[in-house]
């Protein structure tokens, strides 16, 4: 699968992504990003890709030029029949989740804009971005992060990319429910002791309580996930006894 | 404000918010991020501080130890009375939002904990976190990109950060209304001409003509924030007549 991420920082999302499991993959071919420099595609001698707003207000926009021959750029080099989707990190996108990263993750090319400044000439916008994305409520300084967590979330869904699909698969959300706690050497940290279910070395049991412990904890901490996931009747009633009251929802 | 990371990561932490806003109000002396590398905190020879699970399952779990170290190494810089808080990234946690970075913008110091492998032993967690935070509904490699993203959010609030004030007070969600479209120079690109109102200098009219853009918008693409936002009647029919369909909510 190929990134291209179209930014004033290339380094930044390089330099960010190029670690651990991202970096392997890269290593062995799995993924490729490619960071282009919107600055490359400044068509004025001072190098600039930003202007005023017209009609006033704080702040610089990104003109649409530089963005639009920047795209021009890297719709010559897809190696795909179709044009690649181009995402836009933006505030006024549809609210990212572990479906889209699902969905989007089986695409062989995506094209990520990120935008600085005040934001990005509205004419360019229309004319080349497919999908208008944000990555939850609240504000950043750029998009070049939120385009790092998408590729992440994204890439580690491509076949090979995790050392165990396993991982992939069991992991919070995937099922629904938030993971069980978990405990590594030694047996006893802080005077705190592992459960002794776990050194039992009953995997039945063990599955039990780590499931119970999921449902627990789905309900405590996040108990609109409940809905969706496939509860027996006695797992409804253990969820039933962990729920919070309303008013406590400023409780962490 | 001074925020502490907790990684295994600390290069891609430092590379990904050392740019632009964050880095000049880092020279500044603004704001200052120090991240501490839990491997210094390692206490076997292998530098190792990972290890297997207890009960089984796939993948490695980092210790309590050296979290804890790295922990306590932190504590001992603080320069506030208090302990900082400690925001563990995790699925388990509290959704992040601007109401929340608001409220972390106000605390001196800030430590934030970065998960990596299949997570962290339970019993450090007990031990040392304050808040747990998600930013969002997907999976991701690692609490780094989160914990950079909290980052962001919070240091763009901290006076002085922004070039002006301004800036922060009017964007997306801080009046709940997502941001009008703004154009630059050119006038005419790509046959499209900037709107007639924002060339015409009438200050009144190019107010009006963006809160009316704001508010269509927001019913557009996020009609959920139109309840928190402060419409006039006008406004509200207005709305109205862009809200879209329920059925088309996977229309991007």
């Amino acid at each position: 699968m190929k990134f291209y991420i179209m930014t004033l920082f290339p380094d930044m999302v390089l330099q960010g992504l190029n670690t651990s499991i991202i970096g392997r993959a890269m290593d062995k071919g799995i993924l490729s990003i490619e960071a282009v420099n919107i600055r490359d595609y400044a068509f004025n001698k001072h190098n600039s890709v930003d202007d005023y707003p017209y009609g006033g207000g704080a702040g610089m926009l990104m003109q649409a030029e530089p963005v639009y021959q920047a795209y021009k750029a890297i719709e010559k080099k897809k190696t795909a029949e179709q044009s690649p989707r181009v995402i836009c990190l933006s505030p006024q996108g549809r609210t990212f989740s572990q479906g889209m990263a699902e969905e989007l993750a089986g695409e062989e090319e995506l094209i990520f804009l990120c935008g600085h400044y005040e934001g990005i000439d509205e004419r360019v916008l229309e004319e080349i971005v497919t999908d208008y994305v944000s990555i939850g409520d609240y504000i950043l300084t750029g998009g070049e992060l939120p385009a790092m967590i998408m590729v992440d979330a994204i890439s580690r869904l491509v076949p090979g990319v995790l050392h165990n699909d396993v991982s992939a698969e069991f992991e919070s959300f995937q099922d629904s429910l938030l993971e069980y706690p978990q405990y590594s050497r030694p047996e006893i940290w802080h005077d705190k002791k592992v459960p002794e279910v776990l050194l039992s070395g009953h995997h039945a049991n063990i599955e039990k309580w780590r499931r119970e412990q999921s449902v627990i904890r789905t309900a405590r901490n996040r108990p609109d996930l409940l809905e969706k996931a496939a509860l027996t009747e006695k797992e409804k009633e253990l969820a039933e006894k962990f729920l919070q009251p309303e008013d406590n929802c400023d409780n962490i």
